[in-house]
């Protein structure tokens, strides 16, 4: 937890930005996996983390823009649950920690809400949240994603935004302890193992820090499919395999790398030759970002590079300029560069995208573009992954060769010849500073040489 | 997955309770951490896999007890989700494994359940659940639970409560894991580690093998704190390391056990002594393990040889019968001996304790007692846990000194001298069989020796 004072300034900050009605906020609840009290770990809402700083649940609160009382409602344990749980700290306590001296119990939200006429509150994520908003307002699970209200969004997402010293040292700590994650599956992976036991191993690190997985695992040797979160698979020799994992530390702030090296102790030619591709794309996009860039010149500048080194071995043809304005590198790079992180992997999804990585902008409606999560000028405080990456998705080159899409800028011959590549990604996460950025956390090894040095450990 | 005719069977069992209504089997969705996307591991209703096998989010179905319809409800991935997810099974092929041959998309079950007038369905343990019934029924989440079919409760409770020889198969499976994880933690634990430690190693060895932790581990030097998921302590020599841990093995099947080791090579004296009492309460306890046998009275054997066995060391004193009729043995011994085991750890704790491990029963109101999840005559088939331990919990001697509850069968000068000993188990999982019972799963070190040769490997 940060100091009392930082968590009454960032109420402080947020008031300002308001004259009147009320601001709800719902921490979340426990969540049962088979039944009620077998839960999954527990997992605070994270706005309701960077404001009242109380990770447990059964807690929500309210500003009251108009009479300026700031409330903490949840209940006291009783003697039966001290028995069972320990000694637990009183709400009151709690709330002190945080700057706030009024508490009511939870039975009391209810009837403040019922007399308050503007109650502001962000989109629900959880179903337990959407139960409260229809028992307090009244208002039908259906229409609560429209009836939040935006100037509440907005002001949340500028404010988390912009990361402070405290919050980019707690984030730098996941980030090591996502960088051991990444370097320990380098030297532990060996041909014959389960992707599940790499899992099991990257888990082990996160959980021993004492925090979480920032977000579940990829840990895959099918890295063409984006969303992988199977691990049945025994790992081979000549195989790729793509690791997509991240700690969260005990407050909550995230790490999110991605690294991809060979079964094998070495990456054969064509992987390398990809690899290398995607890797100067990497680098490339890095290297421009600083303060007053738009995110989506950085991925634009990464797409061409790829298309570019994609053609020098002849997977694609044409001008590139034209081809990545026709968004023809999606077939290779569906996806988005990037995405800000903070006390969530995707910082504030549950918010909107249009409201958080676009400040208010609509998104392109375009392939490949349509998947950008960041798309505005970044700022001092920033937080941000870069993680271009170059796929082969069978079902989507069978796909685009039957509609002729981008016909002009691809050689299909030659891509077929790849269909069971499958598909890598280096990621970082990137401070943007003053006048520049840095990237986060102890170095890791993305170099092919630098994998390849890691990978003999594997074989020793 | 078991074969189609298991599924098929199951359901024409269920069929034979009743004569005509609709039942109603609510799958699970996923569920988000802090966004909708960042969710947690998928788990499955358990009843819902129990009759349909389908592993996956986003399924409903019903059986029409008029008609004898058996429908799954589910939508078919797009082209979209295809590239993200890769290739996906249809609904109608997921269907046709557990031989179902009607199904239709999620949208189409409102207007089925909204013609129908004799809708049966279970408690709802996840709001997501909640929000559905609300949708199709119009049922207020607040009335729900009472509204839930007492006798779909008890036909699903008597069918899943006896294990098959597949299913009792496939929770070995789920124990040899879980001994396992309890002999790794013996050999890695060492002074100087967190708790968060030891945890994080005992969750991989439950996730290399492909599954899950069937519950929130319990790795603790504070064993007398029951539900104590807190991992962030040190572990220092002369202090005793309570396990509670299991495997869940990736069909849904459950393993359970603790273990309780000295985090030094050896137990103290003291502990050993206490250590020994209680591994004799359990030991006689499953000694006693058969069909016809009412659980209650292991139950009470194992209290009544906690007792005795403290006022060897003068710890209680008086007339054991009387001592345990008074529930004076709930001082050390608050909770039950175990409980039911399945595909849910607590098995169908969801569907109510009173029907599931008391047939119907009223459950005891006496402290200690009412604790006891497992209250009825035991059958072949039945699975479950033995669990005695021995707590010196300061929280509840405060409260009992003062009250002077039991305080003729209590010596609370020598108590006192123990309020930081901390509090013990062991925990097997069992099979009762035709005439007898059988302890599931390879051995685990239970005995001081035993252990004590376990704990040389720490330390080589």
């Amino acid at each position: 937890m940060f100091s009392k004072q930082t968590y009454i300034q960032r109420r402080e900050e947020l008031k300002k930005k308001f004259n009147s009605g009320i601001l709800l906020f719902l921490g979340n609840d426990e969540t049962g996996m088979n039944y009620a009290d077998n839960t999954y770990h527990y997992r605070q809402d994270s706005t309701f983390l960077y404001y009242f700083g109380i990770n447990a649940p059964g807690f929500y609160a309210i500003i009251d823009l108009d009479s300026g009382d700031e409330i903490i409602f949840g209940d006291d344990f009783t003697i039966d649950s001290i028995v069972w749980m320990g000694d637990m700290p009183s709400v009151a306590s709690l709330a002190e920690k945080v700057g706030i001296s009024k508490t009511e119990t939870s039975d009391a939200l209810k009837k403040r809400l019922a007399k308050a006429d503007n109650v502001m509150f962000l989109p629900p994520y959880r179903p337990e949240h959407q139960i409260k908003l229809f028992d307090f307002l009244g208002i039908h699970p259906s229409e609560q994603a429209q009836k939040a209200s935006i100037p509440f969004i907005m002001a949340v997402a500028e404010q988390r935004n912009v990361k402070t010293h405290e919050e980019i040292d707690e984030i730098e700590k996941a980030v090591n302890t996502t960088v051991l994650m990444h370097r320990t599956a380098m030297r532990y992976a060996k041909p014959g193992m389960t992707e599940a036991q790499v899992a099991a191993k990257v888990a082990q690190i996160a959980l021993e820090s004492g925090g979480q997985l920032s977000f579940p695992i990829i840990a895959t040797i099918n890295g063409q499919t984006l969303h992988n979160h199977f691990h049945g698979n025994t790992i081979r020799e000549g195989q790729l395999f793509l690791l997509d994992a991240g700690a969260e530390t005990p407050m909550g702030y995230a790490g999110d790398m991605s690294s991809t090296f060979p079964v094998s102790k070495q990456f054969t030619p064509e992987q390398r030759d990809i690899y290398e591709v995607c890797l100067k794309a990497h680098n490339a996009a890095i290297d421009m970002l600083k303060p007053g860039l738009h995110f989506r010149d950085a991925h634009l500048l990464a797409a061409r590079i790829i298309f570019d080194g994609l053609k020098s071995f002849g997977f694609t043809k044409g001008n590139t300029d034209d081809a990545v304005a026709n968004g023809a590198h999606a077939l290779f790079f569906p996806c988005g560069l990037g995405h800000l992180m903070g006390l969530d992997v995707h910082d504030m999804e549950n918010l909107g995208e249009q409201w958080v990585g676009y400040g208010g902008e609509p998104k392109s409606t375009q392939f490949g573009l349509k998947s950008l999560r960041l798309g505005r000028e970044l700022k001092p405080g920033y937080v941000l992954t870069v993680e271009p990456g170059i796929y082969f998705i069978p079902q989507l080159i069978d796909l685009w060769q039957k509609n002729g899409t981008n016909k002009e800028f691809l050689n299909f011959d030659k891509i077929n010849t790849y269909r069971d590549f499958s598909g890598l990604r280096n990621e970082e996460d990137i401070l943007i500073t003053q006048d520049g950025h840095r990237i986060l956390g102890e170095p890791l090894a993305k170099s092919v040489a630098d994998v390849e040095a890691e990978r003999k450990y594997a074989f020793e």
